[in-house]
Order: structure tokens, then sequence, then C-alpha cells
């Protein structure tokens, strides 16, 4: 078999073999295969795309180029969430305690931030002493007495997502949907859950800029889940406006936790909820939406999700003084409002004006070796359908950058008010089960 | 500015532009852009394509990436010919001796040949004595002094096609007009010479299968040549059967000096002719095709012809005395004749077929590794069109290989016998100028 054969018969339009997958990604991780014939298959597949069988093949080659995990001695049943990325999602900080609390066991895997959307770690990191990275007993240890741990990915799972994603980094391959769905869906598998709840956003802040990529996207990598043996489930939601009121580390740990003392933004709550009801059901702990909803409603009400975050923090190593007083989280040095102009109703708050605007105030990063403020950030006040007078407050800015005055109008202009009403949008658009 | 920009931009179908196109380039050859980069490129032209502008630019950037030959304090007008590729082309060997003969100037770099092709080089190279790579010094006395010389390219010469060859032929990105075009004119600009003839082969021996595409590549070169200053033009010339009767290195030398002492199979002899006419007009040598006709007949009649090419192998080292005496060359161990399994009309002689054949017998090379067998080869004794007997030789088989059973099956396999009159096809089938 040769690596040029493979590249030309995906760029005439023909399915690949399985034999011809195996071969091209087993040859790639163990170096046999130079980056410039992967490079130029890369691009054939942006152009061709592949079969539901080509990409369910890639995914399981991809899943075992390395060590995957396995949960099968931890009690209970395993879930695990995948968020596509967005700008003020702290979704897991939430929902992760939620369905722990109600009998589900969380073993993720989350990643960091880089550019205008956050990273799940470097939100826990504000935390003080916080610890991402443990060790695999450890983990194990955690997720089994818990039932509750977010840590880094360690370095020995899905090896060839790695030198594949570095690779399209840098030759213009991300946006391919077999390419993506292969992605995300090797690195869940190989965390060893054994149900998945995906969350594709969609909208201006998300990869997928129209729902009907991102349901194509949903559809396909629940298939490849599915086909290898996961109950793999997804919800469609909105990134057109950032998701809750906080953007920025520390911010949105605060949120979650208000979130989970039963105060949180609507539409964040919502998420939470939904995504933590099918949760539930595909565990098999409840055995309806609506019981799985009254559930994490009693949970939060009782206070035994909050009880659940806490213990996770003590686990990881974290201060848990700062989740029982949030107030005691460092304050950026300027603390901005940013007031309406006029009347009207909020049209659009571009998320990924946003989420840029949050990176810049010190939020995020712009390349991998930047640091990140933990303070910096951004909170609504207002989200789309709400009705505002001329100088309300539209939003909070947190930062310690001196020279922010460029960042502050940019913020204002990422609100478009009008003069009509406007509906408030749901945040749930669809779910592909 | 950065390469990844630049791929996306191609992949997303956008127009690159100058500065783009040599950042790529002269980045490539510097070594400051890896291959995995310039390979995921390449794919994304194979799909995308280039604009004529596009292509111009490439060309020029290759045509300038490395040294490029001054010619001009060579008298007379330095005419280059190109062929891109075919069985039992020979056609150098008696060309330019006939336009050097009528005071046309040719400076010619020619390559080896691989796979059912042969290569120039390897055919003069079975001229015991011969040599093909002599320095720059010796090469421009003996065009001053002959008006003819055919050697190799040498290393400083378009480095970029170099890399960038080397990198499709193992990406599956051969294949694309545009990288075919800027490849091929790249080298024939650089070498020098003032007016180019491109002889475009189509049919199943040549590298382009059918007419269209040998059309738009003819086209698109010709645009190049032209819009980078050097008069251009093109033949679009028949290889669905050989080029003549002799296929092999010694014997298709014998064939060029039959050709030059006005002996030469009819086909082989009115593209020497038709091709010789053109390139004399393009040196305005002569004024029209019917005038330059007319010299070229002549300086055969004449044996000026014959004499420049005995003058060209003597200043290169070759033994003119098998030139003078062909039949000095050795003969291979086994000849074989090919006969007619029935009466008919010959309807095809699959070009690609003999010469893969040939190579089979050892006058080819499957791998640039390979030696060649300078005695092998295949003589035709009829051509498409012609009436057979049964027991007619069609061809006869000279090998040095044992084994050869086999490839005698398969030639006479690829003469096609049918009841029906079949009509002599053409063998220039269109004129680009």
């Amino acid at each position: 078999m040769r690596m040029v054969d493979i590249i030309t018969k995906k760029r005439d339009g023909k399915e690949l073999t399985d034999q011809e997958i195996t071969f091209f990604v087993d040859g790639y991780v163990a170096g046999r295969i130079p980056d410039y014939q992967v490079s130029a298959l890369l691009m054939a597949i942006v152009f061709k795309g592949m079969t539901n069988r080509e990409i369910v093949t890639l995914t399981d080659r991809m899943e075992h180029s390395g060590d995957v995990m396995d949960l099968s001695d931890i009690k209970g049943v395993k879930v695990d969430k995948h968020s596509t990325g967005g700008v003020g999602d702290k979704t897991t900080l939430a929902l992760g305690p939620m369905v722990a609390a109600c009998g589900a066991v969380l073993a993720k895997m989350s990643g960091r931030g880089l550019g205008h959307t956050g990273g799940t770690l470097d939100k826990l990191e504000s935390i003080p002493g916080m610890n991402v990275f443990v060790s695999d007993e450890q983990f194990r240890k955690q997720v089994a007495e818990i039932g509750c741990a977010v840590v880094g990915q360690t370095g020995q799972l899905v090896p060839a997502d790695k030198k594949l994603y570095a690779l399209r980094d840098v030759t213009g391959t991300v946006e391919s949907m077999p390419l993506i769905a292969s992605s995300v869906m090797s690195k869940k598998l190989a965390s060893g859950s054994d149900c998945i709840l995906l969350d594709v956003k969609f909208g201006n802040g998300a990869f997928m800029k129209n729902i009907e990529a991102a349901k194509e996207l949903a559809i396909v990598m629940c298939k490849i889940g599915n086909a290898l043996g996961r109950d793999t489930r997804a919800v469609l939601t909105d990134m057109e406006q950032p998701l809750g009121f906080a953007v920025g580390n520390a911010l949105e740990v605060k949120e979650a936790i208000a979130t989970l003392h039963g105060h949180g933004p609507k539409d964040f709550t919502e998420l939470c909820l939904r995504s933590g009801a099918i949760m539930l059901e595909q565990a098999k702990i409840a055995k309806s939406e609506e019981e799985a909803m009254k559930m994490l409603k009693k949970v939060i009400a009782d206070g035994s999700a909050f009880e659940k975050f806490r213990q996770m923090v003590i686990a990881q190593g974290g201060d848990v003084s700062y989740i029982d007083h949030p107030e005691k989280f460092p304050e950026s040095k300027y603390v901005v409002e940013v007031k309406a102009a006029k009347d009207g109703y909020i049209k659009r708050i571009v998320a990924l004006e946003i989420g840029e605007s949050a990176m810049r105030l010190g939020a995020g990063r712009e390349t991998f070796d930047d640091v990140i403020d933990m303070s910096a950030g951004i909170v609504l006040s207002k989200k789309v359908g709400d009705k505002v007078k001329k100088g309300d407050v539209l939003c909070t800015v947190h930062t310690n950058v001196e020279d922010h005055a460029q960042i502050l109008k940019d913020i204002e202009e990422a609100f478009h008010i009008v003069d009509e009403f406007v509906a408030v949008p749901p945040t749930v658009h669809d779910y592909i089960h």
C-alpha cells in the first residue's frame, strides 16, 4: 500500500477502505508517513468529504492510536458532555455537579481556551490551588468517591488527534466536517464514558456559523458515537449572543456558583437543566426528561449540587473558601459600566465581539503562550430581547489593562439596540437523539 | 503574510496576489515554508485551479528561483522545442539538426525517460562516447559554433520546479493544469531561448489522454510564454499510436539518422517538417511555413541537416562512426518478429502498451535507478491504417531479456486488426499560435 495512491483515490472522490484508513492513521502516528503526504490527503478530504463508514473507521483508528481510558471498574454509568466552544460557556462547572448529585458519574477531560472562546480548565484554575492535571490514579479515585472530576487530557490519549490537529491548524484544513467530527469524537470515545452529550453551538461566536452546518456536524458525531457503542446525543444551542451573563474566568466561576444556588441567568440555567435531563435519561437514572428535570431542580434546591461542586474543588486541591465566599475572588483594577446610548430593545449582542473584547481585556489568550488575567472579563446586564432605556447599564467591564478605551467602544458596539420589539430567542434549538 | 492564510484563500477559491505567490515560491525554495504547507496548497490548486494571471506569476517566480540562462551573446535567434512526452518520440534528434542547418540556433535542455516514455538524453547516450552533461562554457561554445546542442539540465536552473515536482510526485498533485503548465514553462523560459515550440501530445501514450485537455494545456502554456516575452506556439499531436516506427534508444537514433537522410517514417518526417517550419517562422528565418518547408526539405536533400547532427555528436564526444555506419550499433541477443494473426486493417497500436512493453524489454526505466539496455526496443512494420495479411510482420522485437514470451504476447495484443477499412490518422491535429 502506498500513501500517494490513497491521496489520489480520495482526490478523485473515491471511498477509502478500512485498510487504507488504518494504514494512514497508524503510519502517521508511527512517523512512517510524512506530514506533507498527510496534509495533501487532509486537503483532499476538505474537498471530497468522507462517507459515514470512512468517518467511523477514521475515528475508531484515531481513538485507538494511544491509550484508552477504561472506567469499567468505577461503579455507575459514566456520562460525558462536550461543547464545541463558545463565549461565556461555563456549562461544565454547573452541569457536572448537578448530574453527579443525581447519581451520574462525570469523568471529564476538558481543554484550555484560545482566541474568543474560553476553556473550562482556565476557568477552574481561577480558583486558588485548583489542580487540573492529576494522576490517572487520583482521577479514578476522585471519580469513584465523588462521582465528579474535571481535568486536563493526559498526554497518552489520542496522539493521532494531537498530530493531525497541529497539522490541520497550519495547512488550512481545520474546516472539514469529517475531520472536525473525528477529532472531537476520538477524544470523547478514548475518555471512556458510556454516554456522551454533545452541545453543538452555532452563531457568530461559535465555530459553526449557522444551524444547518451545526446540525450536520451533530448528526455525524452522533452517528460515530452510536456506531462505536456509546449512547451519543446532541443539543444544538445558540451562540449568537454569549451564554449567561459572565464572560471571563473567575467571573464565570462565580456565575456557575450562583446557578448551583438557583440564582443563575435564565438561558444558562435552562441549558444546564435541559442538558442534565438528557444525560440522566442516557444514564438511565431517570425514565423521562420530566422526571430528570425534577431531580435536577431538587439537587439545586436542597444544596446537594453545590455541595458536589465543593467536594470536587476540595478533591482537586482548590481553596473552597472562594466557593463558599465568591466575593473573595480578586477584583480587577478597573470596573467600568457600559451604558445604553438610546432607548429600545436589544436586537443582538455579537458574541464574537464580546469574546474577542474579553480576550483583549486579559481574560483570554491570543496565542497559547499568553498568560490569562483571571479577574478580567465582561458581565452583561442585558440580553437579547431585553428592553432598555438610554443610560441603562448594558454590561460591566473588568480589567487591569490600562489602555482600554477602544475596547469599551467595541463592547458598546457589540450591542445592537433597535426600536422594534425583539422576542427572547430560545437557547436550545434542536435535539438530536 | 502567513502561508496558512494563502492556503485557506486558495482553498476558498479566491485569486492569490502576486505578492502571495512570490512569498510562497521564494519561501519554499529558501526552506522557510515547510513541505506540508506547500502540499496542502498544491492540493487546493488541484481543486480550485489558478487564473491566467496567477499561472503567469507562478511561472515567472519559478523561472527566477535559480539561475537563468542568458544566451543573448550568442548570434542568431535561439529556438527551443518541448514535447510533453510520448512513445517513439525522437523528434529532437532530427528536428534540431534540421532547423540548425537552416540557420536557427537550438540550445536545448532535455530530460531522461521514465515508465513508458523515453528521454532524449538516454537516446543520445546510446551513441558511444556521447556526453550529455557538459559545462556551461562548453555548451555555449558548441551552440555558438555549430548552432545545435542537446544536453541535460544543469543543477542551478529552476530549483523551485525540482522541489515542487518531487513533492507533487508523492502527494497526488501531479495532475493539475496550472502546475503542469508552470513546471514546463518555467524550465523552458529559464533555458533562455527566444522562441518556444511546444509539442503537446494526446492519447493513451501521452500524459494528456484527450485532445481537449491537451489543447487547454497548450493554450495556457502559450499564454504564459507570450506573457513573459517569448514567441510561444504549440502543435497538438497524436500519441494514440507510437511516433514513427522505432521505440527504444539506439533504434530511435538509427531512425532519426534515416530521417535526416530523407528515408524516415511518413508520420515522423511530417512532424519534423511541420514543427521545423513553425520554428523557422518564429525565428524569422522564413517568411511563411511554405518557404520554411522548402528550406527544410533542401537541408535534408543536400545532406546539411545530417552533417549538422554529425557535428553535434562530434562536439559532444560521441563516436561519429556510429552515425556514419548505423549498422555498428550493437544488436540485441533476441530479434523476434511479431506477426499478424489475421487479415484486416490496423485499427489501433496502443502506444501505452508498446511503451510499457519496450520498457520491460530493457529499453526503459521503471524507477530512476534502473539501467537501460540501449539495444532493446520495438520496430513497427505497420502503422494505423495499414492493410495486413495473416502472417505479415507487425513489428520486430529487440531484447536481451531471456524470459520475453509474455511481453511478445502483450505486444501482439497492442495491435488491433479489424475487417473494415481504417483511414490513416493525421499526426498534427491542431496548431496554437
